[in-house]
């Protein structure tokens, strides 16, 4: 394995409501040195993907607007850990606000990492089954689509058009597999 | 479907050398109003993820490393684009600088969005076939591990904690379904 290179230096560079900017100095193990620019979570507790089984075969989305691309995306419920909470209160709570059920079982998956190179930021994938309809209200702006999708029937979710989302996509496949080992 | 909401106001707020912030004021269908910040491209020309098939069975990964996580990650070759670059031409170069391979035939498979909730980027999956080995020297500060792995072995990857970014896990999956289709 690698031996990581040096942190010289490093620096929060910016920070908004929402964002931060670290520049970090790097010494390499083979001398060259560089300089890079992360985004740092922050004072951010974390955030969790839910994966909610209706039935061994339907997955629960939501369609939800993405400010990022400025249009409705079709994907998994997600959503910050608030302060204090853990991953899984986490995902039955966000489950309840997104898609109006709470489960009776929830069991972390993994934890998948966004855009390592430049991204300090992971989340949690934690599958929830044993649901039942149970309603929490959330900061959403307005009420979310919820759309039962059957797993076989990925193909045509990415078809759509509707679902682009990487980690969506790689929690849906995780599923699967993880259904077809229990 | 729905409508998108109105954009009232929006403007750059931060600049750094990588990143661009947006602050976004917007007033949704039901008469909400709420405001986001999202990270746009900014003078970005795309990127591209590169599935590299030497077989069949087997993709090349490469072992690089992660400022974002300050690790070493285990995944698929990628990179940005260069002005007036296509993605499959940025693909091949790529992929000759990181994994030391040309490719005789690309194929554009899919866009994959990162966190589309409050980013502007994608990222164009290209599958590269007809493997034939090229060296370019890119702007690496370190030469990258090659590592063949047998896409059938995906758990195996998984469950190793190097390869954890959802792009590159969307991406194994999604070719494989495509190897399976053609």
């Amino acid at each position: 394995m690698h031996k990581k290179p040096e942190i010289l230096h490093r620096k929060t560079i910016v920070q908004t409501r929402q964002f931060s900017v670290e520049s970090l100095s790097l010494k390499f193990q083979n001398g060259e040195q560089r300089e890079y620019e992360r985004l740092i979570r922050g004072k951010g507790h974390g955030a969790v993907l839910i994966v909610p089984l209706l039935d061994s075969e339907t997955v629960l989305l939501v369609r939800e607007y993405a400010a990022g691309l400025h249009r409705y995306e079709l994907g998994l419920p997600k959503g910050k850990l608030d302060a204090g909470e853990d991953c899984l209160t986490a995902a039955n709570r966000e489950l309840q606000e997104e898609a109006g059920y709470a489960a009776h079982k929830l069991h972390h998956l993994t934890a998948l990492s966004l855009a390592p190179a430049y991204m300090e930021h992971c989340i949690d994938v934690v599958i929830a089954e044993g649901l039942y309809p149970s309603k929490l209200s959330g900061d959403e702006p307005e009420e979310l689509d919820v759309v039962p999708w059957k797993l076989d029937n990925l193909p045509a979710l990415l078809a759509s058009g509707e679902c682009t989302e990487a980690r969506s996509i790689a929690a849906l496949y995780l599923c699967q597999d993880y259904l077809n080992k229990t």
